[in-house]
């Protein structure tokens, strides 16, 4: 709808998930629930918007932008139906956008099939150039596409689902939750790594499942039952679901920017609170890193939990210290004028009176470019911080991920030109802290080997073509990542 | 993009045409050309359109609308490329609508193919239900997406583009124009019966291949060239063109209705001018209905060229007695209030002055419910007609197509329900004279062997399931059709 | 709506009239019948469209585009009421296009006033200016908002809506059809020398008034009653209307150009039904212009009419030789290259075999640049005509219009640069002939004083600033502009 | 843009600011500054946005949405100005919701006037009538037109701009900043009572006016200067400003509502910094009821900063225990579903394990139903929160504001229907606290003359029809609004 007609700033300042996914099945319509849900899911994609559902056949619309854009009052009385999938999606630029967004929708001598996709296949182009080889063709460039087709033909070929559902993911290398229907029955898959989140909950005449708990807390008349354990394949029904196990590992890789960054503070994720995640990273961020200061400000909204926890440890008060612009985030129509560091003053503001002559501890998640919090510190020195340090609640991040988030080449990462200190000189801390490997670990109460560190490593849990595979290695190998608050050169001397 | 709110009132009214093609292959950009020539062939199709070119790989729009509302000037910068394929289409209302739209790409091992088709392939079902037995899926419901398909696995199979042309058509039974491009090549193919029209030219720099001839008339710098052969399959250079042939019969089965309704008059088809036959028909409808009258009255605009030719042979002078609101052809948001038939009085007026007391010839090119011209016949005495003698330029349609028009079941055609006098009876007129197939074939200038009649005799040139295929019958079979002035019961007096 | 982003390629080429008007009072909602009738007279006026109606209180909405883009389904249910008024315009480009749509609304002490105008006020800006100098503001360049804030002021202080509607057009100098809605009351204005037009119907439990008689023709159930008569102001009742007359001289001032182009053939405008003015205009162009010639071709759609008139008095056969692109009309979006005169070559085309060796004489309505029909000359010629007689039904427009019609300027028309001989010559015409003032009077069947010839003499009806006032004049004055068929060099030798 | 189809949920839960504006006059242009300020000030009305500047003429556009949504590119280009305004609004629905956007513009003998305003003319109809009675037309229903209208006709009957600004305002009663071009100067007005907030600041060739300070300080290149003093008139120049004063009493009459939910917290108005006041009002509060708790949680985003203040004076730690769907603010498209109450709860989700078994002290800004903090309160009991106490930031609003904020009749205030015990039953809370008048004084850092309090006690600070008019009293008369923990029955008890 040409909502957006400019650049989105900060599109690349930050990690992006890829995809939230939704499916339900009932005994009266389902339509509403799915609307809501993915509304509830819009934080884990806000490109495209999709809904695929069955009432006397399939039925389904997607579109670019917001959910609430995507559908009209009309489109909700039109995709009624009793069980059905949907999808929130970032997606990359260009021509073919609404091509490549989800469900994604196929005919086969079996019925229809739908598939919305919470991950990547890391092998995807490999069985695409193999099915290609046989004579296939393709309509879209993505993943999802690969599956669904691979799907169809194991479903043609065995004639029966389930099997179907169990075989063709002997294929699939890499991470997949998937909500799939196949006619009117609705089934969710969760790869045997569990990498992407998928839970199960229930409503009253329904199961759904959802790519994060928050949906079932927020969603009227639903409770969270569990997780999807890792490989688990379950078929909703109305009033339960039917679970098989795919061949699994005897650990998991989770992948921990989900806690980091992307879920929602108020969900659990395989068992575990993202909320209290992050209090624990701000926590342990305080233990690694003490520093003798006033304050702790959270870059709103990305550090507030962590910055909660290291307030709890130090003692020090939290003080918002700078405030959000909530209308300016989405887009920029100048941006010749307003490059994406001015963005950065545009979308935050320092209180003055909140951080003048204080010395401040900045919590956030993580840092990418560096070019952000690079112009937080600016901006907080601007407003007469005396002192400000960093504290980062994740290890620098340095590989592409390749297993459902948005990052793909390394030159984008400043851990991989620059040392801790001079990322502190470059932002110009004074001081810088990164949480580290073990401080992560013990606030993601999940074990190093159940937990994917591709990102941070370059070692990732599966095979990924000239990339290296995951050996065990002791903790001790991730020294801790921080500079001294006496290195940093007194920069505000010289501003 | 909500364009249309209400219903088009005339849809169903009027047999709709599939679909326009064009294609073109130069040294510098052809994009505008493209853009325009689509625009030429706007009458074959105001639903969607969409062009595909090839720079540095194959770019794509489609979009609900017509030509000049779905590309803005920015989309046709975008698709800047010295190669492409369009097409404009009439399609199905419902929510899958884009997705059939076309160009259809697909990516294959062999590289990206974009089709754009114009016909219906009578045995799609067939091949398809055999694909997907094979566990292949399809992402769309046309059978668009079976030609490419098919291609794509022939292409990868035979590893030579040309060959896979030449022997996917094996495959086809029906009615194909096709625009092809096969990566940064384009290709045209017209079905071994040539039943659609498809012809090539030339630019400065360029070929190019459309649907109809007044594509090189009116684009500036253009040449004709020739129809393409049945089963001719060609491919562009900017240069030239290389052709080869399929297999084909000593015989055509070229759609009739192009000349006496789809086409543009001022285009040249099979070497026969539509003008041409519609004024030849006129003739003959005159030499075979005479009526003692004062004047000629074309239906706007279907049958203008045709009441030239009544009037020429009869002597009697065309008066253009009524008169269409240019702007209120394509929706009525009101339908309850405003019925269909209301729809054709705010469509047409009659000018009193003009048929007041006047014993009128009323010419159309063709029948398919009665109802649009039983009110304007009504119109017309409203208007002070003494007598409406109603002519059209075409047999009874009877049957469904399946080759490319959008006439699909039999309950929709009156002469299926009515004889003639009884048609006659049911649109108020004072006599009514269908065209004979003898006169029909003789404004056609093609032998009868060469023309598809399946509409008017339920006979096809292909095997069609459940219907009959073509064979030789003499012409006389089809007895003239036509009431005599004498037998219409005096209705006037009655309202 | 973003529906032509590119530059409307004709807009320049011809006269524009400025806007349709239509009025209803009924017993029962009227508001499809105004939506209804406004599609009809939708060729006044395409750039914005507009109703208020009355239903406790005021309810209005305007905006940009077609009549049945600009209002919803939902719309039309919100604007429900018994009595109302619309309007559709032609209007001059810019941001402050909206602003300046119609119906305009005010709010007064004595009620809201809704006004919708077809016309201009001539000393406009001389009682803008009056007014402002008392200290009023204007929030539109309109007219219109002139003549409401004038009403709006004669109301309050005469506390009579009848006294005021009479007092207030004391101050108007120029052309005014207006209908308006006070508080619930519908009330209709033609100015004292009924320049414009308007007439008024009725429909089963309504009384309607609308520019043009096609209206009550077409709308189902209504009846035409008669033409609004120089200075009368009806007051619309469900049941019948009341009448009085502003003082008006005993002339009238018709504006020709309604009969010559503006209006529907199918309008009786001021006792003269449009298509008969039209067929006597070309009678007498063949009466005045013979020429041994083959066959006549009209200029579709403008010139049709007339050529039927040439026809028959000629003995020459009317050939529709030149098709009309239906679809490519309204915009180009890529000017730089497909200038306006190429954009007449995918507008029309000629049909070689209709014209190919031919002598034709081509009949069109007007000349105002002379560019658009030296292009259609060229594209006879170039389809093999051997001849082109060029035969305009109206004299040659040299004069800017300041009573409705948008032409404005004098450079704009090719007769004040040129001769006859030389504008045969630039149009590469054989022939050319301009109807006759005579012939043009006789064919309206209005005396000349009672016609506006401003256009065509320079002198005007009412005084306007800077230009000349009408006096009587022989009709001999005028002579006949021809070229004679031998003062043509041969063009076609050279090309 | 038809953006939201569906019905705003939490429009009418809170109290709605009506604008904000901006104004700019420089050396070179400032565009690209009015529409960054305008995104800045986008908290203050999201309805509609405009902008008016001058170059040649003035130029304007207006329209329905966010700034981004308004404003594309080409507008901004075809906008280029040296001088200018801007207008951020929310307004009520209905259909002439354009028509009441602003900058209104008005043409005038004088010149062009455009005008943006921040506040309501409690004269406004008195005026408008009489203006009306003397023949005048209005065409909206805005206080804006009747100020614009006013004005233009004082400057033209004093024929002296400044004299007429300083003369016209005797007429106005209310509240007013506003924004105004008269020609190519930008001038700003700012009432006597200086209500409503507004200030003035300067960039490198620019000075520039805006409703709050945070534009200068996030605006690139600004410094902020002052607040524009009681009765203040400034016209800009590119290098400074000059400034009269209207008479103006010895107090002021500040809206209290600014600093406790309206402005952003990094605004500092009238000297005293948003976020201060807030800090402020949550440590009065916790003097004021403390009570033995856990936890301070706030409500995000309007109790943030009180809630910080709370946690400072009583020691208990804050906790982010309540999260914000950030995107599901704007709409929800089905209403009968999912009614205001179950959008608070998708709004907003408990993290259960920062709550459970938690004494939760719940801190926002203001209650106006009562149904919205209801609703919060049962998502921290179904969270596991032990008790709830609830602390409002502001007095019980019990009375309409007439001065600029979107709270008009007295029905939709909890408190005019049930005393503070009753609220706190009502809204379930084991106890209730409302800042004291008192509290609420010493926060602000004005004195209680100087704040319009006429939403709290009913006396408003001008004459209002209908309402009382402010007298000095004691602050005693507003005695502590509390329950006391003790006199909550145990309700959880009954659920």
């Amino acid at each position: 709808m040409a909502r957006d007609q400019g650049t989105s700033e900060f599109s690349d300042l930050r990690p992006k998930e890829k995809c939230g996914i939704i499916g339900c099945a009932g005994t009266s319509p389902i339509t509403s629930d799915l609307y809501y849900g993915l509304r509830i899911l819009q934080h884990r994609g806000q490109e495209s918007a999709g809904l695929a559902v069955y009432e006397d056949g399939l039925k389904s619309k997607r579109g670019m932008g917001l959910v609430h854009e995507v559908f009209t009052k009309e489109d909700l009385v039109d995709l009624r139906g009793n069980s059905g999938i949907g999808h929130v999606r970032y997606s990359t630029t260009g021509s073919s956008v609404l091509d490549n967004a989800q469900p994604i929708v196929a005919k086969t001598s079996y019925g229809e099939i739908a598939l919305a996709h919470n991950g990547d296949i890391a092998n995807a182009n490999e069985i695409r150039e193999e099915l290609s080889k046989k004579g296939w063709a393709f309509m879209t460039t993505s993943d999802s596409e690969v599956i669904v087709r691979l799907l169809a033909n194991e479903i043609v070929n065995t004639g029966d689902v389930k099997r179907a559902l169990r075989e063709f993911t002997n294929r699939l290398v890499g991470a997949y939750s998937l909500a799939l229907m196949i006619n009117d029955s609705v089934y969710a898959i969760r790869d045997p790594l569990a990498i992407r989140p998928l839970c199960i909950g229930e409503g009253n005449d329904r199961m759904m499942i959802a790519s994060e708990s928050v949906v079932f807390d927020t969603l009227p008349g639903y409770r969270f039952i569990r997780d999807l354990k890792p490989g688990e394949i379950v078929e909703l029904r109305s009033d339960g679901f039917e679970s098989t196990r795919l061949p699994h590992p005897n650990h998991t890789a989770h992948c921990m920017f989900e806690w980091v960054y992307f879920a929602r503070p108020d969900s659990v994720l395989d068992e575990r609170l993202v909320y209290d995640a992050r209090v624990k990273i701000g926590e342990q961020l305080a233990h690694e890193y003490p520093v003798p200061a006033d304050i702790v400000v959270p870059v709103p909204e990305s550090g507030r939990a962590q910055a909660q926890g290291y307030a709890h440890v130090s003692g020090l008060p939290v003080v918002e210290g700078l405030i959000k612009n909530r209308y300016i985030e989405r887009t920029f129509i100048m941006p010749e004028q307003a490059d994406r560091e001015t963005g950065v003053m545009l979308k935050l503001n320092a209180i003055r009176s909140a951080v003048k002559n204080k010395r401040v501890v900045l919590v956030d998640d993580s840092i990418v470019r560096g070019t952000t919090i690079r112009k937080i510190v600016g901006i907080l020195r601007l407003a007469g911080a005396r002192e400000v340090h960093v504290r980062i609640g994740c290890l620098p991040i340095r590989f592409p991920c390749y297993l459902g988030i948005d990052m793909k080449t390394r030159d984008q990462f400043i851990a991989n030109e620059k040392t801790v200190p001079e990322i502190a000189d470059f932002i110009e801390a004074d001081s810088l802290g990164y949480l580290s490997l073990r401080g992560l670990i013990s606030a993601l109460k999940h074990s190093r080997d159940d937990i994917c560190l591709g990102c941070l490593t370059g070692e990732y849990p599966v095979p990924i073509p000239g990339e290296k595979m995951r050996k065990e290695r002791p903790l001790e190998m991730f020294s801790d990542s921080a500079t001294k608050p006496s290195a940093r050169k007194k920069a505000s001397s010289s501003r």
